[in-house]
């Protein structure tokens, strides 16, 4: 019987034949020749008499499915979950690989499929199939950086990884290749400064992640809660929300204005991006965008793919007037309120666009064309035969600056909706008898003042880097990092009971781009989560304390950058393996923005609300990953909060609470917290 | 004492260390251990104990001449000739290599700089060394397209050869790699019906070529001759004039309109090219240039460049000036007329500019200009860090649609002046007592009837394909050839005596783009010399032969894709080493235009003109380079030819003479022929 762990196998060294050995240990898969595609039949029969000194495993003929549609899209063409086309290739690739009965014939499938559809396209399709198998739980899938490591890194990495190959041979002492810092722009473009968060490995990691969590489409024949997923719409809202609200404090950190969004798609993009990376499936650079360049309507009938900017004006007025007539229309004419639980929902289910739309043909695929009209902008007719630039792939776009002016126009949108729902009133706001008295947050000794820094991780691409001699390829990246820090909240319970209270933390700059104090208005579309947690407090006065790396919207360190096993398909500890199995998640380096030298003020939030209200009820059995469950949700299960994402800055606030002070109750408190940036650079303990 | 065939070795494997071994048979470098650079120090040691079972060239220490200046260009920077300071570097380095006394010292040397030089500014500094050292004549350079490859062919070539080359290893077995064709852009593109010879390997081949064999830049200490050759401005006129009259061909051939000149630089450019290579000292894509990209003012101090189109437009009406004037201010204000003799070679040298520029503060550096402003137009101030387009360099230059638009122009401006000298007058033209009574153009039985179609050759890469395992690595190419074709022409001498005359032979297209009829002074343009020879006409009736390989504009196929020695330092006999000397010329398989499928008429015009009057008397003895002759001249000699380059045909005609029938003078005729094209693809037989 096959080992479900083999399966890993197949993600590395993608784009080598199946054959080749696999793992670092010179395990073989050995297939039936009917498995070997034409292009390699000659090499196999080269190879197999070389390799194989490791484990074998056998693969068993079987008859497969009819995976023809999937073939569709070439093998070194660029897979692009924007595109329609390749969303129902993959679905339909999804389907087959859920729906097989047993790990056995997955096995046998999925190696036959391996070399003859797309990488990336069986890559996302393998992962979505073992995340949503109930038998595939636990595995402990490689991180796309670490299969495609082409996706996150310099192209120049690539020729120093060949010469130390050759030159060292399959020696394991290679020197890490060190990815050079602020290298795809200079200080003339003012965006550049935010380098280190739009090249971030772990954010964009989670971006990649959190789409293969919530797949917008599957095919009709498979198992429809894979997309059909508690508050999904909202979520991918508010994941985006505070992406949006973490880049502009990033922003306000280096001295730049807010993020500018994209309101007419006829005006040029004033920000060029140079990816300055190669595609190892495509053997061909990302294309870059010029400064100033004007969008045109896409037309490239063999990516399927044909829409105009007028369309997006037209779903963009649509939408605009839903919102404002307060209810949107379904397919059957019917009118759905947009109401203050479902509204949102429906409304990101609709600018998405997921399967859920309630009506596409009149709302559109907003959020989708944006990231085509995009990321074809040098070659909206397929004229010159190039494929989309990084805004077309859920794993590059986070580096280009369009991604944020484009989603903080999606939430634009979804704010439209949000400031004419009612204000939360004070008794939704409050929690009788609970008072939170202080807040203390301490790092390094020091009280309410955090202190960000560069570091230098490792991340061993060896199972990326194909065509090479084996042996460890180590890259070296330089990314922001924080000193640890810890909460420390006062919290009087005057109820003369045990209560259950749900711990609400964030964080939002205190002044804004004109150095002035903002509104609350203002203010709360800057707020970020930075941690959400139940707490049981005794009658009297309470002292809650919580660690920064325990974050509900982080996973660890370890995620980003850890290391490969020596043997990957090794038995772990379940709970290690479930640990593992989600690697969706903000980045637990980037929880808090980078500051300033001299210091940057922020205010942090806290608020404990009653749990009671809040609480989801669900059966929790059986471990769940669910470290980063704010901008993930939680594998299989409900939302584990009932209010809005986001409260209670989600809408805006009640009269006379304008400002932040204004708009606090007793179960809240703020404390201003100082973030110093120090430009020193730490070195990886990896 | 070093053998001066060694020094060849140094062009292979361009980015690898200089002590990894060298041309194929483990030939390896001793250096010294001063020689290896901080960045190989570690490798070398590893390497030593490895390669080296081939023979060992032993480099002798010695003191090194400064070459700090050249250094200021990184190792993985693009070098370009279009720039000043990049010219000026590798003036500095020419000077080194052409002034060291002896063979053995320039080895050393050379050996020292490889390492540390960038590596294509170090193989043409070597080459144009080579090229104009006494001592090192009659070595056989490799041609760029074997040291880098990566100049000439698609990036995802280099995945294919990678993938070869891991799975079967160092075999001598591997099949070449087949170069596709119709990859750069689609139908869409109008301009993409001429990849075939934007993208021709041998054409872009030449062009480098031609700007070795005529630097126009060297420093003060350097020998002023490399520079300052006979004609040299005139030349790169006529060269380039020679290019646009056959591109236009070959746009009728796929019936396209002639090339539109960029005469103002503030319209936006609607072509676009995207050359899909990555460069292997950069480590980076070519970057593209978008449709209808708008050219901006170049400001890179990094380059040591900053020009404004407002510069280019005041050269141009400077220029423009000049020749309605009739003469030019040198830098001592003195008039210098531009007369028909010489008028054309100071306009030569002041456009593009070279060093011989009678007045470079006044008439500016407009050709180089137009390079760097169009090779730069995608960052132009290099606030993406992003290198020159392909149009920043000699050997990529001709890839771009651009580059025809821009030469256009130029030779607007140069047929300014043409159109202002005296028509020839009859007896400038004539040739008293010679009738040329007929023509035949002679191919595979056929008559006036030429055939051009597909062929597949392939080209040894092995040389530059880097950090690979050693092996033979084969580029197979497509490109158009033709049935080779013989002149026979008829020739009447009444003199009663022996004569020399000198058969002058070119071809245009006998209509239009607008299928009328052509007036000479439009077709005269579109002229292109097929040979030029010289002939004893015996009296009475002379039937010549010549045979279209041996035109005077190209050279044979074989230095196109010839094949690398196994040994390329082997002796060879005196006379192909001094034929291989020079790679300068026209490809032979690109003498004709490609015609239409079904026949595309030409008219073929001989003139046989007084070779008493036309001789340049000088000393050819000892063999050279003079295959190519009419498009590159003769190394160390006079252009051999005292009529104005392009004669007949460089004026406007007389009075009279308004069309190609009416201009010809007994001494003269014409021929119809018709070049059909089949759409065929015949392998190569090498």
């Amino acid at each position: 019987m096959a080992n479900k762990k083999d399966l890993l196998l197949l993600f590395h060294h993608p784009t080598e034949p199946v054959f080749m050995d696999k793992g670092g240990d010179g395990t073989l898969f050995e297939v039936p020749d009917s498995f070997v595609t034409e292009r390699f039949k000659k090499m196999e029969q080269q190879h197999s008499g070389v390799g194989g000194n490791g484990r074998r495993i056998c693969i068993k003929e079987m008859s497969m499915p009819d995976m023809g549609y999937c073939l569709s899209l070439g093998h070194s063409e660029q897979f692009s979950l924007f595109l329609k086309s390749h969303r129902q290739m993959a679905g339909h690739l999804i389907e087959i690989f859920t729906k097989l009965p047993t790990v056995d014939e997955l096995q046998s499938v999925a190696v036959f499929a391996r070399d003859r559809v797309n990488p990336v396209m069986f890559n996302y399709a393998l992962s979505v199939a073992l995340l949503h198998r109930p038998d595939t739980r636990g595995l402990e899938l490689p991180t796309l950086s670490q299969t495609f490591p082409d996706r996150f890194i310099d192209s120049q990495v690539f020729r120093s990884v060949r010469e130390q190959s050759v030159v060292f041979g399959d020696s394991k002492n290679r020197d890490p290749i060190v990815i050079p810092v602020n290298y795809t722009a200079s200080d003339l473009e003012q965006e550049h400064r935010l380098w280190y968060f739009r090249e971030d490995l772990g954010i964009n990691l989670h971006h990649w992640h959190w789409h293969l969590v919530y797949p917008n489409e599957v095919s009709e024949g498979a198992d429809p809660r894979i997309v059909d997923k508690d508050r999904r719409g909202e979520l991918f809202y508010y994941m985006h929300q505070q992406i949006i609200a973490r880049y502009n404090a990033e922003r306000l950190s280096n001295h730049l204005a807010r993020v500018q969004p994209i309101i007419d798609l006829e005006d040029p993009i004033a920000e060029g991006y140079f990816p300055k990376m190669d595609s190892s499936v495509a053997s061909r650079a990302y294309p870059p965008r010029f400064d100033d360049t004007q969008l045109k309507d896409v037309d490239r009938p063999g990516n399927q793919i044909k829409v105009a900017i007028d369309d997006v004006k037209r779903w963009r007025e649509r939408i605009y007037e839903a919102i404002h007539q307060g209810y949107v229309l379904d397919m059957n004419h019917k009118e759905i309120e947009l109401d203050e639980v479902k509204g949102i929902d429906i409304l990101g289910n609709m600018m998405e666009a997921s399967a859920l739309s309630v009506n596409p043909s009149l709302y559109g695929d907003m959020h989708n064309m944006g990231h085509i009209l995009i990321g074809y902008c040098h070659d909206p007719t397929n004229k010159h035969l190039e494929d989309h630039g990084v805004m077309g792939d859920t794993s590059t776009a986070m580096r280009d600056p369009a991604f944020y002016k484009w989603h903080a126009f999606m939430d634009n949108i979804f704010q439209e909706h949000k400031r004419l729902l009612p204000a939360y009133k004070e008794d939704q706001l409050s929690y009788p008898d609970i008072r939170v008295i202080g807040i203390n947050v301490e790092s390094q000794g020091e009280i309410n003042k955090l202190t960000t820094f560069w570091q230098e991780s490792d991340v061993d691409m060896s199972r990326g880097v194909d065509f090479l001699p084996r042996g460890n390829v180590f890259a070296r990246f330089t990314h922001l990092q924080h000193n640890p820090f810890n909460y420390s909240i006062d919290v009087e319970n005057c109820s003369g009971a045990t209560r259950l209270g749900y711990v609400r933390i964030f964080m939002a700059p205190k002044l804004d781009d004109r150095n002035a104090a903002m509104f609350l208005a203002d203010q709360r579309l800057m707020m970020m989560e930075l941690d959400k947690f139940v707490i049981k407090m005794q009658p009297g006065r309470n002292t809650i304390r919580q660690e920064s790396k325990n974050s509900s919207v982080t996973i660890p360190f370890e995620r980003t950058f850890r290391k490969l096993e020596k043997n990957p398909g090794a038995a772990k500890s379940t709970e290690n393996l479930e640990n593992y199995f989600c690697g969706c998640g903000w980045p637990d380096h980037m929880l808090v923005p980078k500051g300033r030298p001299e210091g940057m003020k922020f205010e942090l939030f806290v608020m404990v609300s009653n749990y009671e209200n809040d609480r989801v009820d669900q059966n929790l059995e059986g471990s769940c990953c669910n470290d980063a469950a704010s901008y993930c949700g939680l594998r299989d299960r409900l939302y584990p909060d009932r209010k809005s994402m986001g409260y209670p800055f989600d809408r805006v606030p009640r009269n006379g609470a304008e400002t932040l002070e204004n708009f606090l109750t007793p179960n809240m408190n703020t404390v201003e917290v100082t973030i110093t940036h120090e430009d020193r650079t730490v070195k990886s303990n990896n």
